[in-house]
């Protein structure tokens, strides 16, 4: 009964999948494509993850924002083939490796600093790290380093001038303070990650967000809340430039 | 015991149905009435459709927003009499149709043409389409489109103008910034549906909706966040309108 | 001494002009260049007049936004050229003519209607009624329409029906309730233009856009506060392409 | 071990109840207390309940904002003693009455009028309806007035001119334009209550309290999204106090 | 040269005066109509005044909101003609009598109350306070009352009991707490008016509606940031509607 | 595989722990670490409260915001080795001891008085005497004191008064007007501590905490919504540099 | 011609004075009245200076936030008589001082130190100066202390040790992080004074008040942006009440 | 008299000079100390830029947002003594040196790439600028490039690739859309400096900075509104260290 089709007018659906995967990206840009999972099914998701493995040449794909669902989905479509599915320590962030997959990322030698400055900010910076690693660059990282005692800020700054950090990544929620604190000491670029640590007025990282677009020191750019991904990206953007240059040398 | 009653005082209560049905509507406005399920409990929304598809000529009725125990609600409740329920693909939006409505909408030769920009809008989109596709139009549709890499807006232009959309709906979250990029290069009106995709400051569609009331390319017009009716709808008054100086000539 | 130019490095500045004029952009679009002189001092606008009156065809170019200090400006340098400024009757909009600009835009036959909600609502609506004139649009207009007391719609709702507007433009500040009265009644599509109209919470505006957001009537379609440069110009290819079908018949 | 306890400087905690009954702030302002249940344990609820049950004179006690879990519990704790819990139609409010609470409350003559806009503002309309009601006030209602279809207005303004409303209360969510509307076209008090009903910017009853705080229509007073107490309270403080003087005379 | 007139298709515009004046509507709403000169130029308040002054039966009309300007306009253009134009101590309140204005508005015997927190509320009181005089009622009022110091409200309670007050309006800015005081120790309804006095976050306002649409008294409703004319106005509309129960009587 | 190992890179993380106990804080600052549980894990959490455990000279570590998962894996890890887990009786905050934490916080003498303006205020107050206590402070409370009587606040500044508070700590959620009135009636500083109690526009606080921000009474300083733990902190070191200034005597 | 007077029915009109004095407040609460200038013209801000240097014992009355223009209005109405009037560094802050006013304020011994992030919080840092002086505190202050460069912290917190401050202002704008900075590093109260410094998202003073609500370092409370009233007379009760207990010793 | 002396408790002042110079910030990390004139007095800016070219060892000083009175004070204090003020073609960016500031930057090799969507950018375009040129880099800019016609976009970036920029700073207000279209199109880190142009809702740059956070292109971080400082000197600070890595080679 065709007149009880509703998509009976629908005739000009271009192609049929409804995921579109942009093989070109990582050649384009320096950056691959990472699978969204917030915004979508399991199914969509799992679409989307295999389409990535297939076509990415060392057949790895990262998932950011999966749910235990989304894992679980994960895992049990692409195991059974073979596949490796990781899971970061706080969650959320996930590595799919075909089964042929036995390349990691070539080492760029690019070198990514990472410094949190709350324990809850930790999945923010796993997200980060997981990112950059995957562009092939080496990550140093401190964790829970505060604001509220500044003298526990000196490990830190040492371990990362002494590792060669090309970019800091520093990740904070609540008052947002300790970007702006690493941004006044540090003579590489910083990237403030905003975290969505806080509540009351200002919570959920705006006040972070907020208080790093304020910044007293220039040096700062920052991404928006929880987002790992940009600002692993861009970290190993600029870090893998760098590195570029060192190795021409 | 009247004295009990804490109703005893609403004696004026004016006729008897919580739900008043605008049987004229589609005749006033050209567009149909459409079941608005988030805010109404399943008994509610149960009881407007049925009170629609009595009186809609051709015994179809659109609901929008629907729960999965919503459309659990309208499957046992409808099917038993012989009437169909279809779900979109992406869930929300339903269309309900009486046993003897075997005749679809008249197709009026308008043609609404749907850009999406990532695999996520699609829910948004479906709510467009379905609408449209009530109101007697035909629908193109490319999904995922993207604008991180402008390359792949290539085809989509050249279908939506191969099948002489007479209007453009663009969907899109997050930086909502397809709209003004396809409405900088088409020579049709655009109807920017900005939908709820994206987290952080500016999420959940706000920084779309933003975006695109900001355009700098005159010639876009919007509706709110995830508004799939009111896109569709508007596209299809559009669309008819030029279908009808057509078919007048 | 080339030591203390601060723009030594400036090497590779792309061309010359801070001013880029895209010439083409009526032809792909339909839709005018308009200069936006708000953010721009009297001589960046001067520069950018000028560059549109020597490319436009018909030696025409609409500005919007303009301060009296721009007016003053355009007519010192324009007017002794032989050229025309004219200015809209509430100020802000202007339209600058070669002294060889005879022809009017040609009339497509497109009809836009124009209704405001208050007095104060003028300026807005000038500015869409002069892009959608450029377009070659009619315009059928009534003010100060008001929603406190509805039989005052009656006669304006009866003017657009006889002139056959293919297209309303509801212009309202404060609470914004016209258009979605409007949408309620007609079978045209309807672009909302709230404007900056109103004090206290919700005032400049946003009080307006907010509640045309949010109408329960779908075929409601807005542009931002105070946008009439983008009411005009969708509503004009809106009724452009319905004339246009009128007209291929 | 005392040096366990960590209250053990807490001596000086004034009395010993956490919930404080004003028995006489009905007599003094004219308003019944009404628990506000959605901040509480159902534990706190019922304690505060059982309070005002004591004191208050006729033995009634209004819950608003009362969860099933809540209810539930009102439910198995009251009833075994022989009062009686009824709950309103959508849920929510809630009258208790002692098991000799057979007098209602006393009628004032008192007039108050209720307009809603769609169906889902039913529940606000229940808590201003009941609150109205237990301050002796009669109340006349229509439900589902709409503001899309104007011509459905006619009937319920006969009613509340008909029934000598002394004030109208009209409830409304999304686009929040019917109490506008209602004000322009009465000679009464007009109360708006904005509903939490629509979704995107303005959602969640933003933009129709914005709406009504911009209102055209001078008359008309509002109180904050889904307070049906406020509103039926000061409604009903109207409405005796017109009555009060009609019943001296 | 018709072809440079840009209005030439403006040909439907709808009567001649861009100012509509509604004769009806004191009659309808029981509310005169005030001409809002803030978003109006001069020429154009005048326009509106002017119109009017002819109509309204008693020949006085009045603008709030009126600048320096604005009123030095109307007096140059009106008080030539015989015509008074009074201006509240605080400016921006105006009040216009044509010459034979001799008959002031009809006692009704109403009363309303007007209390404001602090010196800087005067101008907003004002308004009000005029508005409600307009429409015939007594005004009793007390300026500077405070929160601060609770023991100066006992004086203006006692004030408005004994003057026999119908209703309230609380006039406060900053932390807008009077309002909900003064709702909880009085029988009568507390129509809150909330002034753009106050600095910081929630300032301008802000707070103090917050402030008033959170109260714990029910009882208490509010309008708009400075607006007076819509406090008065329904205030007016309250005590006139319990004064002609008295008078009935 | 070490291929395989996506932290291959991440060789530099700095030691091993992501938890950093700041052990020196309370010498430093003079107040103690708390633990705060709601960005965390229970695991994460759990990890905290030891390191604390260890290293507090009294054995003693507060948490605040534990869910009641936390409270259970709190209670299940840490019992069975002798340790004690209190929970506030409103939930939320909890103390955890070690089996030998036998001494109770010295006592400094400083007092911090508490009011709290309705029974939802509890939670908040509960966290900040808890903290107060932890750092020496006798408490001094009264609940559910309320703004709408002002006669209800007689008592509780007598008791203040009577009990020498050094500071007082006002806890009010929806309108947040106690803390101003109680700001104006005393001659100790004022911490407003503004809740999450009240829903609508201004709502989850918001309000309260603005208008205590915009306050008219000087003496009255906030802390953000819902945060006990910062109000006790500071009445607390308020009251001990008073009582260390008493006790130096 | 009493019908023309509009304040006719303004009879009960308490008292004469718009400004009422709180001749008390001192007394009650410790903190002097002070004349917020702002939201009045000069007339009634000069009303308002003489009624409390009429009043105040010592001749002595404080101005914020006073324009030049009012600087002027006092200067040539009070100078006359041997009033002296002296001005803040920065503007904004007067001190009025009667002929006879030759008794400064009583030194308490309290010490109240000061910080400031940025030179351009000197205006906001003053006002809270002059407040706490006039209260009989001991000032100390450092400016332009940084948060970019950690390093230049030490002298600051040296001389605030040194000089015994029982409390700390913190003055910061922009990105507000000195206050958390700072309150991790001292252990009597600090009390955060956000500044309106700062441009774009989170400017004008929001992102610093938001980041000091949302500090990880509990100890510091907050005023709002720009309130040196209120931070300085909290401060000065604080340093009082400890002083008190010194002096007591 | 110096008991009228306000500021005889001020003893404790720390130094002499409001305005504190950090000398060592370029050393420490490589951004210059940039002196921000808007929340200045003339005289305090003044005294600033003189510190700065005391110590700056090339004697050059920037200054940013100054205003035309600033610029005027600073041209009649610096120039007689043979200093230098230039300032930027839009104004606000200026650059003083001293008379024998004779020395360039010392050009480091590294290259940043401008990009501007409109005229109205060219402010904060040439505050970045003019930052990057003096921390030794190479600029390339293109103005006006537009995202309305992507077919302007190739020359730039054929411009950009072809000078080798080691970063993109892409300006943009409006819809901010350019920065994203830019970042999925190279493979260098892209800084998004969004401008205040724009009106309406998500005007002023909001929509711009939220749509850039927003961004679906990973790779593009972003600095605040305006912050041509901010932008500039991250810009510089990766060029320059991809330059060293290539110059040590």
């Amino acid at each position: 009964m065709p007149e009880l089709d509703p998509f009976a007018g629908l005739a000009a659906v271009l192609g049929a999948a409804p995921v579109q995967v942009d093989p070109h990206r990582q050649a384009r840009t320096g950056v691959p494509e990472v699978v969204y999972a917030a915004g979508k099914s399991p199914r969509l998701t799992l679409a989307a993850v295999q389409a990535l493995l297939e076509r990415q040449p060392l057949g790895r794909a990262l998932i950011s924002r999966a749910s235990a669902e989304v894992v679980d989905a994960l895992r049990s479509e692409l195991e059974p083939s073979g596949a490796t599915v990781l899971v970061a320590p706080n969650g959320g962030t996930v590595l799919a490796m075909r089964a042929d997959a036995t390349t990691p990322p070539l080492e760029t030698g690019g070198v990514v600093a990472l410094l949190t400055a709350g324990a809850s900010d930790a999945p923010a910076a796993d997200e980060a790290a997981w990112v950059a690693r995957e562009m092939g660059c080496r990550i140093v990282r401190a964790d829970d380093v505060g604001v509220a005692g500044l003298h526990r800020l000196e490990a830190p700054l040492h371990m990362l001038r002494e590792h060669g950090a090309d970019v800091v990544i520093v990740v904070a929620g609540m008052d947002g303070a300790l970007p702006s604190v690493v941004s006044g000491l540090v003579d590489v670029p910083v990237i403030g990650l905003p975290t969505s640590v806080g509540y009351g007025l200002g919570g959920g990282g705006v006040a972070a967000l907020l208080a790093m677009l304020q910044t007293c020191a220039p040096g700062l750019v920052v991404v928006n809340i929880d987002n790992g991904v940009g600002a692993g990206a861009t970290a190993a953007l600029i870090a893998n430039r760098v590195a570029a240059a060192r190795n021409a040398g």
